[in-house]
């Protein structure tokens, strides 16, 4: 038995398809402002993805970037400035930002209606309370991927590696008001193995190189790698897909798995504050 | 063996008296106002349980009862009006409310600043966030119960049963956060006792009578009841208590368990609002 592969660039390919269509008819093109402080070169390699992608849709993609050591305050009045300004319809905050900057106050100066991760204080307590709001493009990445391939997630053992307000814990609420019985594991996690061994869907989002072996796994389950590492300039994920794909039942492979729904999501994400904007 | 008794009512004794001499010292009583609709009976047990616990301590209590039927314009103008008076601390909306009432429409329409039941989709991002903000009473009872007995949680398998806004979803929270690996279960989980067995600590929240057997806890586990559940006229919890306790190294008792605990930490919210309000 050989797990299929769930294919993140053929599924993104079709969502970002469908947006190139929406925004064609457009006559103000949906556009993006990313903010980014310092230099970090997996940020460069990612927005440098993100302008690709969201330019090759017709979202009009600008990028705002300031230097390690600019005032806080200078980056606060730019946010502001993109919250008022009614041709910018998504805004985003490149993470991680330098230590000295204050994380928090950052994303919470981004406007409700323009937070494309998801990451406001109001977004996620609209998101836990069950109302509609902007919810982070990896979770809800993950969830497309399931839902393509037709795998239902009720009632389901879904266990979580990792618990990132970008990923792990957003993905919890998500898969809990799906209906699956879902733990959240993490670093501290008395004994890893035993929990993803049960676990019809497993969900890998660490950040740690093979951590997941094939014994940690259930025959037949459902395994999405979230994780993305440099070994060697090489890209790959928390998983060590070659083995686990002859036990699992599906496997997303790193790259081209998460990563690029993730970015296809941001698309939507985008689309969603446009159309939410423009149906006022 | 034989589990230690977790006293809610002894715990809770501890804080209220902490509370009454606090509270000693305040010029201007804290106060708290409580809306009901309707005349749930379970509601009004609660609501005098509320009265005469806030009352002992000296907190001013008043409850705005209205008819199952009032227009939710008029419900809504009071709790603008509660908002608006420097005099009041704390509010909360008695739920469940009759079904014809928007819930998260009057539950948002609470100050942040006065949400003792910690509901407001606010007070939920700024908690999920990890930011300083109101917290349901129940959950952090139970947390408050694990602390006094000195029981450590970092680490330890929890799982939780019930995904309720007022304590299934707000523990989890409070358990990652305090490095628990957490699980939630429901109605839709497969195998509970699966999942209960392997449980170090075990958080029951689901409303049915006896749903946790001895069989389903494993030895030496630590177990919550926070189930209140009316049989014959008398309260019990959802787990068999007299059995379990011949396994578990600690148990929570229904009556006398948590229940003191989430008034008294109803006590605590509203000190905190006053405190917080005060210090301005």
């Amino acid at each position: 038995m050989s797990a299929t592969i769930i294919d993140g660039k053929e599924l993104s390919a079709k969502v970002l398809d469908e947006a190139k269509t929406e925004i064609k008819g457009c006559m103000i093109r949906p556009s993006i402002a990313v903010i980014q402080v310092g230099d970090n070169p997996a940020s460069n390699s990612y927005i440098a993805n993100k302008e690709k992608v969201c330019s090759s849709v017709g979202i009009y993609f600008r990028l705002f970037k300031f230097e390690d050591g600019t005032p806080e305050l200078s980056i606060i009045n730019k946010i502001k400035e993109l919250n008022n300004d009614e041709y910018v319809n998504g805004i985003m905050v490149q993470l991680p930002l330098p230590v000295q900057y204050n994380e928090k106050r950052l994303l919470n100066t981004i406007s409700n209606a323009k937070d494309v991760d998801g990451l406001t204080d109001i977004n996620v307590g609209r998101f836990v309370n069950g109302k509609k709001s902007l919810i982070p493009c990896t979770a809800l990445g993950v969830m497309r991927m399931l839902d393509e391939e037709g795998i239902e997630v009720s009632g389901k053992d879904v266990v979580i590696v990792g618990r990132s307000k970008l990923v792990g814990r957003p993905l919890a609420t998500l898969m809990l008001n799906r209906d699956a019985t879902v733990t959240n594991c993490h670093h501290l996690t008395k004994d890893l193995a035993e929990h993803t061994k049960r676990a019809d869907i497993l969900v890998v989002a660490a950040g740690v190189p093979n951590l997941i072996t094939a014994d940690m796994v259930k025959k037949g389950a459902v395994v999405i790698d979230v994780g993305i590492n440099r070994v060697n300039d090489a890209l790959c994920g928390d998983v060590d897909t070659a083995e686990v794909a002859k036990k699992a039942s599906y496997i997303s492979p790193v790259p081209g798995g998460v990563g690029p729904m993730t970015v296809a999501m941001l698309v939507e994400n985008v689309l969603t504050c446009y159309n939410a904007k423009n149906s006022k």
